[in-house]
């Protein structure tokens, strides 16, 4: 079942995908049983723990080059007891080429290669199911390219703007996370 | 797993929870195997179907006073193949009374009668685990007080606000949803 | 002073700007007394009245294609009692050639010719100030290229959602507008 | 003309209200010529500034408790060379009694003393104009019972959620501000 809580995860100062964001992108995934699910640009893997505890047939690879992250992953993984997650130190697609072929791929981070990891992907499985988080304008512009260039079907883009209300002294504020797109879309071979 | 599109429920002119909304809400519930969940102006039944689908050990009740609605939750059930949802014609706390105590409550709406609903919810499990949604200013202000004097614990409170990109003519536009707060908690026997 | 309600312009179903939208849109523009302004997608002729109403000094040119539009705008003009706006009834860039150089011009809508339009105000004045709204994916991603790639300085990028509390029933109800992203900027004559 | 930068005021650690709530605001207030403007919880002075600065027959009150606060206001009345603007140390509604009745009052902050406030204004000037901003639950609630039991006409309350563009390295990231509330009414003359 989705919605663990951001704190049950070790954080360090690498940015985390938040609860509504992660459970989210996760349900527009939809990955069903022996789904095989990159993570790219996993961060601290929470969006990947979170898949790998819905079922124990599902198989996730968790990439990222960061080194601080990965020994963050690598402490949640522990926690969680993921077996069924697997940690990859690349920045993708570096990396990918040994991976058995992906069923859904969520890209959290693309360091600026998103046009080769899609490429690379839509090679290995030319009808995967994707979904990316999209923060700064120069990812959503590109989202928006992609959308109108590549071969995909099912489209899905909206905006998810969550504000959580804190205890700050005696009140409870409202308090902003920055909005973020969630772009869904399957790839559908181009004849 | 959680996710289904909103164009896959049969609809009328009865408003229904937002695919992102009713994800998160149930993601929130986080109903386990074996629950017993009330789905309190069930609607459609849209969250109903979704939790009902999560699992078939679950019991849904979904609880409705309006007739039209009722009608469509009938088609729904039936199209989703819902055996473990059970359809209630009541205008709740009306009709609580002869239904097994529930372990998760999702309350969508309340015609104006939420404490009413909450003292029967806290007599028939007084550990049980609450959703709610809240889109007028009534029940805003009226969730911020629940929670500062009811007797609960895990308290949770977000307001979610999505926009959709719609394809226009030759354009994409951004298309907002109303905000929805999403209000959770579990009850804790007080001394 | 800015802040005229939206009630108090005739409306057709031209699409116009929000009341907030309009305050904000003007309040980045600051057009100061003896301004030259142009009103590129004038619409029905809200932000050029609300323009116009700041300084009899100030002149205003309202540009729009749509004949429906053109026709509100004047009766607009009219029941405001604006002398120091100019309607044009043309597809911007066309129409611009014969109007004195701007000092400030916002874009509410370009029709696809936004590079066009920004080309010829470049010409026009080097060093204008623009003002102008992205409500679509396709204008969005234009905005970011332009902002990275014109001779620009002071820029300015914000996404302004609205949701007003309207009456419904014995409830208020939050309603959301679109959300609409305002970009701002200065030219600066490039070496 | 509204819309000074965030950047061009003096600021501390004090929370400030930020630039498009601070127009949006004001725009909603509408001060005329010769208004007397009380800004309540009047923090680093930036709405009482502007204000001031839009017509020199305006006279503005800025009433604040905080010791920290006080000093920037002064550094930025200074600053701004606002003579019409008088600085109160004082926690409203102490204080108001020797000043001039409002025709027009700002409330960024009520200390908790919110009913105490409106009570005094409405002794004041009966028919006196109100906008205030609220950023927590308890606010909220409490102006949503405002609105519904005190004498008031014009009623008018929006939610604004700006998210700006900043630039995070060599990318442009969408950071959002808290939401705001911003509540505007006219007192009427009750019978």
């Amino acid at each position: 079942m989705l919605g663990i809580k951001d704190e049950e995860f070790i954080r360090g100062k690498v940015p985390m995908t938040k609860e509504e964001v992660r459970v989210l992108s996760i349900s527009k995934l939809r990955p069903e049983k022996n789904a095989i699910i990159y993570d790219i640009g996993a961060g601290t893997g929470s969006v990947s723990i979170e898949m790998a505890l819905l079922d124990s047939s599902i198989v996730v690879y968790a990439i990222e080059r960061n080194e601080e992250a990965i020994s963050l992953m690598k402490a949640n993984k522990e926690k969680f007891g993921c077996d069924n997650m697997h940690i990859v130190h690349a920045c993708a697609p570096d990396g990918l080429d040994s991976l058995p072929s992906p069923t859904h791929v969520f890209i959290g981070g693309s360091q600026g290669r998103l046009e080769e990891i899609l490429d690379c992907l839509y090679k290995k499985n030319a009808s995967c199911k994707v979904v990316m988080n999209a923060i700064t304008m120069e990812s959503i512009a590109q989202t928006h390219h992609i959308l109108s260039t590549l071969p995909v079907c099912e489209p899905d883009l909206v905006q998810v703007q969550v504000s959580r209300v804190k205890e700050v002294g005696r009140y409870h504020m409202m308090k902003a996370n920055n909005p973020v797109y969630i772009v869904s879309f399957r790839f559908r071979e181009s004849v």
